[in-house]
């Protein structure tokens, strides 16, 4: 099966000359792979012409004349301009020329063009944003991370059965564990919100794990956390910050003297590999899910290293059926609303219903 | 000026072992404290007799029967464990004979024991945790840290007071910048309760600097960071849970072969250096803030090391006079509710009041 992906090339910090390499380097990477470069003719064809690419059959140029800056408003993105890179890469998925669109530009306008052009799943009130973060030993997809600020707990069920379709189809494990984002049991444990969105997936058909904390994620105690946006988006940052100013400061340490830069060079093959290890660039490419098609949101600042495992997530979702496995989770979970409503009135209470039901019976659904 | 604290010696994992010769340390580096050592008399004075401090003038034991375990339901400690370490412990500081209480003890027993003996001072409604997280030139103290989840508007505002308190007191800042946790700009900003938080911050005397995002904690943008509970939990969670998984992985991949090892060894005294800078036992100490006396709460895994640490922050709170500046700023900002309203009715709405008041006049109190 051929996948095609539409490239919004003007998107991101660098534009063409990053993404363009990215995604040349991908189709000679991955011969069932297509690409449609979306954005100014002129610039495109320019680095194809430097990288020898122009006559590549796997990739081709759809012209688009204008670009949304990295600082435009939403409402210009969406209102004004209407022959955006990013527009005319969503329209050519809608259109149904190409299966998934990737994106570096701003994140607010790729949600909204993409919200708008392509439209939510039926079932789907919020998209949200996904993405890896490291563990030991692989990868924790945390989502949201910043798409929804206020969710309630249907929201957040929600975003359990989008993060199990997409961990499913990019990892091959039939049933993600899924662990609710909340905070240390010493304390008061969670706020409403939290409490019934766990109600909602005890009672799903998902695999739920229960909760979990914010070292979990780093941990890789479950396949997907989910939480509000702000909690993630926080998350998120909080992690960039830290990993930024250690990393800076293990530099510094090391090029105090020349005698502690004898010693970096010295240590050089295991700071390599331990940098290596916590890359970020790859795990660049967070999905914004819960729309009719795939699309993929590269960090603005990526270089072509980290665009192109964007576009690789594109390709392995659209390839491993992301969308078919989230409609079918949220299928199997649809009555996860009334189930829990039923769990919360039976198994909640002292006392047998007037009906007879002993509590606990419909409480696990799963059983 | 003599200080003196109290010592939950029984709390956090290791109890005397770790409580008693930290006590023991302090009083040697520091002449004007005086530390009652609140517990098992048996056990406290096995630990002074080791320690060849049994006749310090500046310590004395204050016996306590019982002990909140570190899973010990908040309500046991409460209502069930009269005479605890901690309750004890907080009882003399209620009858004024020491300032300040330091305790490695549960984090939920601690805060409920705390407001049950001390009590909030008059305008506070919630107690926050506030803590200092490391920057490259300093630390940035952030709270709440889990006390609130679920807060209201003016919540944060009294958080930022207390933080304000805080800062000055223990870093001589007579004016510590303030910032507000929210998302990236990108996304929709904020949910209500940020954006009125925001609102009341700017009308208030503090030095509110504006908004800051989840990475601005390690940069040291500012001196303090305020958040509801949940999502102050979820940062700090998240980033031991980040450093940790980077500490093991440096570590694994300097102990890999003989020949990484030897590597480890060449670089020894910058990775020694590094690991000092960022030792997470230096900024041990919570402090519970809004409370009619400063409260420490030290982390339950504490060494001597550490628990140390906990016990300066008591000390340096008291003698720089926290609690006087925490009353100050409240009574400088008692009116602010009423000066965000105010500036949100004029400096919010597109015409002039009827009264004629330009907009934004009165969104500046500052000026």
């Amino acid at each position: 099966m051929t996948v095609t992906l539409t490239i919004d090339c003007m998107g991101g910090d660098h534009g063409p000359s990053v993404t363009v390499p990215a995604a040349v380097s991908f189709v000679r990477l991955h011969p069932d792979a297509r690409l449609m470069l979306v954005g100014i003719e002129t610039a495109i064809r320019a680095q194809l012409k430097k990288l020898k690419a122009l006559d590549n059959p796997a990739l081709s140029i759809v012209p688009a004349t204008e670009v949304v800056e990295m600082d435009d408003p939403v409402e210009v993105a969406l209102r004004k301009k209407k022959d955006s890179s990013m527009r005319v890469a969503l329209n050519r998925v809608k259109d149904g020329e190409a299966q998934a669109c990737v994106s570096a530009g701003n994140t607010g306008a790729l949600m909204a063009v993409s919200r708008y052009v392509l439209k939510t799943l039926p079932g789907i009130e919020r998209p949200a944003i996904a993405s890896a973060m490291p563990t030991p030993t692989g990868y924790t997809t945390v989502l949201d991370l910043g798409a929804n600020v206020d969710c309630e707990p249907q929201h957040l069920l929600q975003f359990a059965e989008m993060g199990h379709a997409l961990v499913a189809a990019l990892e091959g494990k039939e049933r993600p564990s899924i662990g609710l984002l909340n905070i240390g049991e010493e304390v008061i444990k969670g706020n409403d919100t939290i409490k019934r969105a766990g109600e909602l997936l005890r009672a799903s058909t998902l695999n739920f794990f229960g909760n979990v904390e914010g070292n979990d994620i780093y941990k890789g105690t479950v396949d997907v956390i989910v939480c509000d946006g702000f909690v993630g988006n926080v998350a998120l940052k909080t992690s960039e910050g830290l990993a930024q100013m250690l990393s800076n400061a293990l530099r510094e340490e090391f090029s105090r003297s020349w005698l502690t830069k004898l010693m970096a060079l010295a240590a050089m093959r295991v700071l390599k590999r331990f940098g290596k290890r916590f890359d970020h660039r790859r795990y660049n490419g967070a999905a914004l899910l819960g729309l009719k098609s795939v699309v993929i949101k590269s960090h603005g600042s990526a270089d072509a290293y980290a665009f192109e495992w964007a576009i690789k997530r594109g390709y392995d979702a659209v390839k491993n059926g992301v969308l078919e496995r989230l409609a079918h989770a949220m299928d199997e979970n649809s009555g996860s609303l009334e189930r829990a409503a039923d769990a919360s009135a039976s198994g909640h209470s002292g006392d047998p219903l007037p009906g007879g039901i002993p509590p606990g019976t419909a409480s696990s659904p799963k059983a």
